[in-house]
């Protein structure tokens, strides 16, 4: 990790925290929730307001939606952006969506409260330093074959380019293993702990790929340490356009929150 | 998971427990810990009052190991398995050991309390079959490769050759990753827990390969569901003659022991 | 494979051909050398010099460089590319580079004749639409983590959007052996063969990371039934700002043509 | 690679050759077929006869077999190998067999002339050491998830125990990919080559798992400078006990056997 020079932290060095709003990244636990797609201005808001019921403090939703084929669902693009814009504001809930392409980094970073780089660019080094440029936070996913090396030194493009408020995200590596989607990597939540200053959050969904493991993962992602979580919701999952194996209902999203807060408590006092 | 006759979870069906003195595995929490290696009669009696001490309530020591290289350090055999056998005595904790040769496994049976098959010998189907005959709980670690269904394919081997108490061991599974030993694949738990009715305990030590990494993985794994922990941990690790980075002190293992008590208790009351 | 519309192979169908000035490419061998980087015009020109010498057909050089760290040298850009437009003209070779941003498309478009899409922007789905726009044969490579199926819907989304030149390149996975930079799976050639219809290419530099392994995997890749190669050579390696551990000398470059020539020639006639 | 005596190679020191017969294993071309399992005399027989016809020069044939599942089958056994040495001397052709479990081997290194190690145990120290005091030449498979220096390590307790005649195996290592049932790393042949005097062979029956991708990846396999090849055949390898998608015909055996000897004829002029 030699090459590090803003993400190592430095003997002693606390978890970096910024603000959004009332939110304190990096100290106030991140619950991230939300669809995996917008689809419509009814879903998004009916899904916003089961996050804000169950108490997350971020909604997310995805909008440039990037696919493995090019004849699926590949979201609503700008469109959909503006509808997760008037649900945040509807439900006072900050705003997370991915951006795939540079040249939508500026309507993005107008429109949204956080800007998410998914795990499919982690590399795409444009991109890093176009979302460097902007003043808004990023998180910044793990790339499926990312060492933590290399995930350190993609946060380094975004710190390097005068960003300071990045945010990482394991959600998962690709192995041998059928069974999960992905195989998550909650070892990486320590290591970064020890590694960099910057605050670490876990995505169980797309990590795990199955509903029923989200729950028990979510609670290992707290014990294991880590400063958040992001959550696939959808208030009627068997309908969703994408992932619909792996995002929670609403009423799952609520029991989940509500363990996570009792479990983030226990933590603290441990 | 088609073929499986014994070890596939029926709805309904609870984890399967058994009795070994006054430990009921599958409903106590399993504790074990103990050095990697069994290196002289004062090393593991010191580690067994450490062991004792912290609450632990098996005592494992490594005789028969399997090293990379012929010219390393591979145990004591079965000299080392008798003075693992005193040391149990002395502190009324039933041992653990790893057998690698059907050769060697009646005496082994004949002396420990449980047989531990390691993670290369996961698909030795000799081996499998020939702790199948005994009367003893069979520790099976998940092979650094093996998917889900050669795992229970495997714990299959035993059960169909008369023995039921058998407890799997998720220990990390080989990836990318060069900063951890192995990949802990925590999810490998709750997956588990719907797939078969056997306890599954989590050997945080091997995965990660790295001892500031064993305390937040044991919680981790406490909070995905497992049934039990194997530990390793030496009187002086330093001076340990195998796996000497990955083993806790006598004191790093107390204050583990009574985090993960308390991580039982929240999880029960979850 | 079930959602290709473009990429597979109907029954019976040949491999697709389409010419780059003289050469054809899918059914001449191609054979693709060049430093990694452009670093002078010193450099190329004289890397070009021994590209003529040897035979190959296409003069590569990297001038947008993606690096792990932001720090590293990361090519001349635009200036780099026209260093190589230069070399390509005086040695009357057809040049081709890396994109790696949207927004330099139709300048690389303009001034080299193949598209290079690298592995880490296998799945950057902007940038492959991009280059399906113009006009130019683009070099898509396998992402280090990519199954075929994906590998191929990738190459989909560039056919879908209106480009039918696309040649597939194996560069190399990503797997636990650490004595190579990735695994070559050569497999991956016979496999895309039966599968699709676009011509395949393969390349052992980055796959091996290693000057020895170069000349047996490149042979190798000539029996497996790969379309061509891409190789990397340096004037002088030892000096190379990047790869230096495995880019050929000149000398070592006119080797491996001459055998590589043969062993396509054995080839037709077995 | 530090820790090995025997199996490096010195500086300008010859591949190890052995005398089998009339066969020099590390100088003649090894090329051992057969069928996955020997299932009965008429089949082992009639697999014999292409075998012999095809100019192979030794008779492959499971009898002890490892399978996943304790429901499979598991081959005929001591049975089988009466049955496969009788095949062979029918024939004239030296056998292999696999052994499983160091009770066997007294039993396997009478009746074969070869004997195999398979993937699942190649860290199967007790078996290496036993095999390792025979006086027949041992064939050992590399593990599915084994870096080099694990299996050359593995190769050092067979040659330490004072058994000089081990031939190398690449047969293909676990990956993500699902297409091909592992992944042949063929790069290991000639890093293996710098690293040994050992001979290599090459698997692409098992490393492929298609029996359309074995003609090419042994082609691929000579190209790369292997020593010999392990290829499955079976009289009707529709009607097969095991592994009924990779053995290939008696005809496809003839037709890869002539084109191997071109290749290797190929070889040695280029």
């Amino acid at each position: 990790m030699d090459g590090l020079k803003y993400a190592v932290r430095k003997e002693g060095q606390e978890t970096t925290c910024f603000t959004v709003g009332n939110l304190c990244v990096g100290r106030d636990f991140l619950l991230i929730a939300g669809p995996c797609s917008v689809e419509s201005e009814t879903q998004i808001m009916e899904a916003a307001k089961w996050v804000k019921a169950c108490g997350a403090n971020v909604l997310r939703g995805g909008t440039f939606k990037p696919r493995m084929s090019p004849y699926s669902f590949r979201g609503l693009g700008r469109e959909g952006l503006l509808m997760l814009e008037k649900a945040g504001k509807e439900y006072d809930l900050p705003i997370i969506t991915e951006v795939t392409d540079t040249r939508d980094v500026e309507f993005v970073a107008k429109h949204a409260d956080f800007i998410q780089i998914g795990a499919r660019n982690m590399q795409n080094f444009s991109l890093l330093e176009e979302v460097g440029k902007t003043n808004k936070p990023i998180l910044l996913k793990r790339g499926m074959t990312a060492t933590l090396e290399e995930f350190l030194n993609s946060a380094e493009y975004i710190l390097s380019s005068n960003n300071s408020q990045v945010i990482l995200c394991e959600r998962g590596i690709r192995t041998f293993e059928p069974y999960t989607r992905n195989t998550l990597d909650l070892s990486a939540v320590p290591a970064l702990k020890t590694l960099t200053h910057l605050p670490i959050i876990v995505d169980p969904s797309h990590a795990t790929g199955r509903r029923e493991l989200v729950l028990p993962m979510s609670l290992a992602a707290v014990a294991a340490g880590c400063d958040g979580l992001e959550i696939e919701m959808h208030p009627t999952p068997e309908k969703a356009l994408s992932d619909a194996e792996q995002q929670l209902t609403g009423e799952g999203m609520l029991q989940l929150a509500e363990k996570v807060k009792k479990a983030v408590e226990f933590r603290e006092n441990l």
